[in-house]
């Protein structure tokens, strides 16, 4: 794949991938955007990225209201709600050539396995976002804080092409780390996602600082976080107990922070809770891991987040 | 004890004590209330119990502002919710002489331990209350179904002296059967109150129906079931698995019944979390149990019904 000219779609056009996509572009990379509401807004106004102070007003931007008027691409960036995914089933076919690379952007599992199993192993590769983000009007992204990516491909080590996509981040950029495992470094993710994004839901509105500060929620976390580590070791991917000692004390440092699913969560905005709970529990209990709290999360999850 | 000559305390005069102390007062007993903020309308008009249609006046009412008013009685019954358990400190030393018999009416574990430690285990009986009750104004109470008991003394088979008391609640017109293993019997009890008023919580407000039309849910009270089961067989209380299954189907039959601490939560009453979940986790734990989903819907159910 040959950066800048490789053509790229964005899709999923919310704060992560007009953030993305938007810093790409202005790299002078080849990006289209699939838009839908904010597709008038975008047409007149452009792209605005607020960044730390800095903003990046993106005009010109190459935005359309169906991937049949972008056509195929060398490479599409997936950044929906995993919620959503169902929608890619019509959006991704005329995007296609038979090289074309796709690249998740989205949270938790089963994203991979889904791009995979429709449209082959070989094009899907996988990405971590590190990001503080928020959507404050049509076209119009706030950037808080942070901002990395670790990029791999999906069950393959690191390849020439993973290399030049992250190397196309970087130019715009973006800190991205290539990474062997793409699957551990999701495991590692979900040993804190799991925990304190689904408590702060379950706990009806807790925080990190009141999970932390509630002896009891803080013991659940770390039991929570001792049954993703029996998963993860039964799916192959060695995570140190350690390293959730370790994510517990710096949590500390957040403070009251909302995790994404609970801002979600009370907004009435579809939770991820399949992706996040659902597809880690039923790979652990096929692996053979004993996952009671995780099940137990889940199941409420879903009717914390779906009852009327 | 002799009824009806024998003075019997009611402690806790809210709608099980007012409701059972009143019918033993209606049938002759001599039936002393402790009240607080009804004292004034009962002095003015009484007890009214409707029941079913009838409505029973009760006028006279014996009824007292301190323990001390009250003096030394034969026989205490205490009807407060279990949450209120430290004032009992200071509200039954003025109601005991050598013999005193001290029955509780409330839900869950540790309330006849609380008793014996404080008092003697001598003394300590219990009851199980099948009864749907509301307080529908200060003195009035209002009956909808059931109302039976059983009966038992704490940690001892069925005495002479549980046997006449037993009578005395017959003669009022309450079914009262007194049994051999009262704590069996909180155990079986426990076992549907754990998960139907506990993810009638955790799960956001959730009636019986909505727990077992959600596949999920319905799974988890299974689960939680199972875990009791375990438990209590620990403890040398043998329930058979099929009583589980059993009381699953049984409630199918109780539609969009809200459990009575949905009920405390939603209208921000204390819910008896000590003696419905932590009290059995605590007993289970000691006794060699595995039980993290009670575990975890303990620590849930803290956070629910504390946090500001």
């Amino acid at each position: 794949m040959d950066f800048p000219s490789a053509k790229i779609a964005v899709v999923g056009s919310g704060a992560v991938g007009c953030y993305y996509g938007g810093l790409l572009a202005h790299s002078g990379a080849n990006v289209h955007f699939l838009m839908r509401s904010d597709l008038p807004a975008v047409r007149e106004n452009g792209l605005t990225i607020r960044t730390m102070g800095r903003t990046i007003a993106l005009n010109g931007v190459q935005a359309a209201a169906s991937t049949a008027e972008i056509g195929p691409c060398d490479l599409v960036i997936i950044a929906l709600k995993a919620t959503a995914n169902p929608m890619l089933l019509e959006a991704i076919p005329p995007l296609l050539k038979p090289n074309t690379a796709l690249l998740t952007l989205q949270n938790g599992l089963g994203n991979e396995e889904f791009l995979a199993a429709h449209w082959g192993e070989e094009r899907v590769m996988g990405a971590l976002c590190f990001v503080c983000l928020n959507r404050i009007a049509p076209g119009v992204i706030e950037h808080f804080d942070h901002g990395s990516i670790s990029i791999g491909e999906f069950r393959r080590p690191a390849s020439e092409r993973l290399r030049a996509v992250a190397d196309a981040f970087r130019r715009a950029g973006i800190e991205a780390n290539p990474v062997e495992n793409l699957l551990t470094e999701r495991w590692r993710k979900l040993l804190w996602n799991i925990p304190f994004n689904g408590l702060s839901i379950a706990a009806n509105g807790a925080t990190v600082a009141d999970v932390l500060a509630d002896g009891g929620l803080r013991k659940l976390a770390r039991d929570l976080m001792t049954e993703v580590l029996e998963a993860a070791a039964r799916l192959g991917h060695q995570i140190p107990a350690a390293f959730a000692d370790f994510q517990i004390e710096r949590s500390s440092s957040m403070g009251a922070y909302q995790p994404s699913s609970m801002i979600d969560w009370r907004l009435g905005r579809p939770v991820e809770v399949e992706a996040i709970w659902g597809e880690p529990w039923r790979q652990g209990l096929a692996a053979g891991a004993s996952m009671p709290r995780l099940e137990m999360l889940y199941r409420l999850l879903l009717r914390l987040t779906h009852a009327p």
